[in-house]
């Protein structure tokens, strides 16, 4: 392992992140606020960040290079996204919202991973400048860190692809143009514009600036951190739920086929088997729970009820306009399966992701032929392409490790002793990037009554989620710490 | 598909099961029962079966035929071995006890499949013949009907292998000898010398007659039926819970070892990679339960309680000592986990078996070797032998399969508006052929408040689980009914 490039690589993204606080101090000093929790942690970063990049060393850089930078670089990140929740906890004392370091750790990666599971029993107390940083943490993390870096800093030249790889999510990296650091330019391009477009439609639904803005870095990120202890069903707009809804799909959706709808290729795009698998998957689920709920609300609402909760859940958003924990169980039961499959590869969103499981079913669909007619020629095809045997068998593998992972977290979570289906919920939640889960930590609870330990296992289940498992497995297995 | 062959062999599997009901009518007439329970039943599967047996048709016999058989015959026996239950509550109405024929079926696959899961609110009013019939289904159901067929019924020839590959349990079918019946006899032949050691042991231990062979039955077959309301709690003594531990554990492991040990092969049976794995998932479990409810058994006893649990679980039978629904959520979690990984395979237990998790995992350690030394030869190895590509993937697709048939029996059972904990765990105990799971269907509830629509799904999951999952859904998929 090439230590030396690892770490060089790090200290420029936490430049990078250095550079991302100037915003959340500037709303302080708009708002005259303490700026003391952004000045002191910037510094912190500078140095750390320039003391890292001046390293020397080859500039050989494999895969593994590649895997074990960013799983090392998110973990980095999250440590020192951490800060600002802790200095200001120090400088507030009485306040009582982050008691402990882990509890600021878990909301900084739980912002960065875009999970937006919190353990603060209330977020309303919490100065504008600290829950501006804490949902700009979404948006920062939702396009990736490090392709933002490439974005930003190129001259990383063959090895950018490496890096991309291990922090895009879905089984297919699918560079939109030749360059990676254009391609990254590019997605970052319609992330601003999308993003743009949410801020304005809150604020013509009647929101206010900040919280357009706080809201709209939330959703596209697919985070879910809200400024109210009720997350959206506090503005009691139906306006502003429905835009929140439509455009936590489109997060949802991957951004390669913004790309081609940009460059004219509507019908191309339209044609996703992913994308029509996704929306099939939105729309029945959403009938199948208006249908469910609709004795709940008499006054009506249950189909955009639905709606939210659907798109809030698949997209991984998490954000909440009804308690889902008080439905019947068909329900809940639904929405902890679209925890599971997730969104759109290549999206901001987390889990599984749609075209993971669309190639799963059809596996099993070719294990059946397979049985019933012997002889004939039997290919798995994702867009009218063949996909490869060993795509197919990534794919398979990634399942199963994400399963295992999500039943070995729960026998540790499990320690804390609450109830099965919040222990579970609540890694699914995590490590699925959603946010709330079921029972204790559902959309109006919260995880501050896990343990420290419980904490620490549920933050790194957020980093497995968000770089989709292989990462941090390299990163814990013995043989990748040894000097090449 | 050849319907005429398959239903000719269904017809012949209906005569073994009307000639398997003498043995539970010979009890009625010993203890001076009612025997109408039987003498109903017997004539209309001889009736039906010779019925069947008589078709005439053309011999060609391809693996879709032996794996849609495979999943008819099991639906047929489960419908006619539900026969003696519906008579005895038609002649008992006061009883109350199976209210539907849906209850009856449900008894009756639960018992086939070794399962174990009962409807019954008490046992202890029933009849010894009815008891009786009830656990010799899980001996009959163990080793599989259609293996215990072979072994009655040769003239198969070369379809056999088909069958016995489409209904025992494991990734490779490992035939002990040459031909099929003659494997098949030598596997009824330890079956039953190890059955009879049981009854004997237990006899020992101071059970009654008829208390140790019903119970041996139900540990043989792995099913965990009993004939006491509080399972074997109900006989209080430490031997009795030891013996049956161990017990479930022999008939956790993969037969052929024994026949190994038989040959005088003792090293080369104590070298499989699936047995050492199977006994360390053992041993480590018990410790860990053991240490994690030593406070509850202030008296001793915690070890005991804790390996009798943990083979009980791993070994699917589902027989109670205690309930573990009141232990620590740690323990109730671990046991979850057993729940998934199951037996051996080619013993009688069930669940997804301990070689496809070993494979599994060591498929998910390939993945992470391959990032960090792409260019070293990557093969996944079992008991020193390379295990072939293909074989890997049916065994990642048989876990996601797995995985999917649980999500989405879990919906449908969730209409029902339990907790999730009871909701998902129902559907895990009853797909691995456990019996209890947690909750409201813990070690001393049952599955009696279930509607009938769940304890329909229920019950295909006992049998997509014990045959596998593909002979089921060959059996559900529409190209499989085309005439051949």
């Amino acid at each position: 392992m090439n230590f030396k490039l690892v770490f060089r690589l790090a200290g420029r993204v936490l430049l990078v992140e250095a550079a991302a606080m100037l915003l959340p101090l500037a709303v302080t000093l708009l708002y005259r606020e303490n700026p003391l929790p952004f000045l002191i942690p910037i510094p912190i970063l500078l140095a750390v960040g320039l003391a890292l990049s001046a390293l020397k060393g080859k500039d050989s850089f494999f895969p593994r290079e590649g895997f074990f930078a960013v799983g090392l670089i998110w973990l980095l990140i999250g440590f020192f996204g951490a800060l600002p929740f802790f200095c200001w906890s120090r400088l507030n004392p009485g306040s009582g919202l982050f008691p402990h370091f882990i509890d600021c750790f878990f909301e900084s990666v739980s912002g960065f991973t875009t999970t937006g599971s919190s353990i603060l029993t209330a977020v309303e107390p919490l100065p504008k400048g600290i829950l501006f940083w804490r949902s700009f943490t979404h948006w920062l993390g939702g396009m990736g860190v490090l392709v933002l870096a490439l974005a930003l800093l190129p001259s990383m030249g063959s090895r950018s692809l490496n890096l991309m790889k291990a922090e895009s999510p879905g089984p297919v990296v699918s560079k939109l143009v030749p360059k990676t650091s254009q391609s990254s330019k590019i997605l970052y391009g319609i992330y601003c514009v999308l993003t743009g477009a949410q801020v304005i439609a809150l604020r013509l639904a009647g929101m206010p600036w900040y919280d357009s803005v706080v809201h709209a870095f939330a959703t596209a990120g697919t985070g879910g951190f809200s400024t109210r202890n009720l997350s959206v069903a506090a503005y009691q707009s139906p306006a502003v739920e429905i835009i929140i809804t439509v455009f936590m799909l489109l997060f949802s959706i991957n951004f390669a086929l913004f790309f081609l709808v940009l460059c004219g290729k509507v019908k191309q795009a339209l044609q996703s088997d992913e994308l029509r698998f996704f929306l099939l998957v939105v729309a029945a689920s959403t009938l199948l729970i208006a249908f469910n709920i609709a004795g709940y609300y008499p006054e009506g609402g249950a189909l955009r009820h639905a709606a939210f909760q659907v798109a809030t859940i698949i997209s991984t958003t998490g954000f909440a306009s009804a308690d889902f924990n008080l439905w019947p169980e068909f329900s809940r039961c639904l929405l902890v399966i679209l925890m599971f499959i997730g969104a759109c590869a290549g999206s901001t969103g987390g889990g599984l992701k749609c075209s993971r499981v669309l190639l799963i079913l059809r596996c099993i669909k070719r294990e059946i032929r397979r049985v019933i007619h012997p002889r004939s020629v039997n290919v798995v095809k994702l867009d009218g392409r063949v996909v490869e045997e060993d795509v197919l068998c990534s794919v398979l593998i990634f399942f199963a490790a994400y399963l295992f992972i999500i039943l070995g977290a729960s026998l540790l979570v499990a320690l804390d002793n609450f109830t099965f289906g919040t222990t579970f919920t609540a890694v699914v939640a995590c490590i699925s990037n959603i946010g709330p889960g079921l029972e204790m930590v559902g959309p109006m609870g919260n995880f501050s009554a896990f343990s420290g330990l419980s904490k620490l296992i549920l933050s790194l289940c957020m980093i497995v989620g968000r770089l989709e498992v292989l990462p941090i497995l390299v990163l814990l297995s013995g043989t990748a710490w040894k000097r090449s």
